[in-house]
């Protein structure tokens, strides 16, 4: 097709690896630029000049921004490795699930390193209560999307960092004994190539 | 085909505005339950425990929430009056605009109520540059959509909101003088049935 894919991204950013995680579940070549966000590239400004965030994907010069938009925008014009869903419905389960990570879950997350005390333990058992919610979808199902990786599992990237990060910094959050289910689907992440490959802020 | 589908609204809530009006562009016949937010109905806190919020869509028993999530599930669903563009770039565009509403526009409009003096002064001018951007994506188009109302012509009704409550409670955020196009288009959509039915709370 003579297709030319290129990522700016940032190695840390669990939005950035989606996309990553997505080119190459779908064996798209592609050039990677990485940027510091402290001092972010002319090329980043001028192709997601509303938020100026990474991830953008820029395919054939035309900037896409916003991780789960760029997922969309991957499955519709690439056939290999379908991401969503079939049925409507399920699709719709799946954005709903995907927003849900985005608006509720890895905020709460996030701001946990600020906190202590009394404040931090009732976050945990926020975000606790909310990751429950995802273990349950898991009952029954290899991956969050099914028999295979799909949409959902990849905007779940951000599991394995609450979980191994979490664990690395002190953040406790996601252990197996509350949640065998999701740390069970991580482990079998892990042996996926592209994921293995792309897990380096999660070592 | 013997659907059955109900809308959980409240007349207020734009979201829940962008549901109805979906359904009437595609003339699905739906049944409509107001929901009282000081005192939730079992049914609403039973479709969408997540978030417990309107609007809700249940469609032959199965409920999806989230409008954004539900304006997708519409189009796939039905064939008639198709939302989202064709081609998947310009997909991508209008799901990225939609989500910058969402997350960036009416978060910032929405807190002017709360603020005086230089803060709001402020907070109305971010707003202003947020809605040039708006403001010109209308350049040389019908719609944000093309050439007729489609997915972000739909998500952008929070702009009606704007204008109308907006000019009624003293907040003169988007004023035809510096948002021609936008204030045009408002008319334009102020004139099709389905959105004039349903402005009832932009008077």
């Amino acid at each position: 097709m003579g297709d030319e894919v290129k990522l700016f991204g940032m190695w840390a950013s669990p939005y950035s690896r989606r996309v990553e995680l997505a080119l190459k579940l779908k064996g798209i070549p592609y050039e990677y630029i990485e940027e510091d966000l402290s001092n972010k590239s002319p090329s980043l400004l001028k192709y997601n000049p509303i938020h100026k965030k990474v991830p953008v994907l820029v395919h054939n010069q035309k900037p896409v921004a916003e991780s789960l938009v760029i997922l969309e925008y991957l499955d519709e014009t690439w056939e290999t490795h379908p991401f969503l869903p079939q049925h409507p419905y399920e699709r719709a389960k799946a954005r709903f699930w995907a927003k849900f990570i985005d608006e509720k879950l890895f905020p709460t997350v996030a701001k946990l390193r600020h906190m202590a005390g009394k404040e931090k333990e009732e976050a945990i058992e926020e975000a606790q209560q909310q990751l429950k919610i995802m273990e349950d979808e898991l009952k029954g199902k290899q991956y969050f999307t099914g028999q295979r990786m799909g949409y959902l599992d990849i905007a779940a990237n951000v599991l394995i960092w609450f979980r191994v990060v979490g664990e690395l910094i002190g953040e406790t959050v996601l252990t197996a004994e509350k949640f065998p289910l999701i740390c069970e689907w991580i482990e079998k992440l892990m042996q996926i190539d592209a994921v293995n490959e792309n897990k380096v802020p999660f070592r």
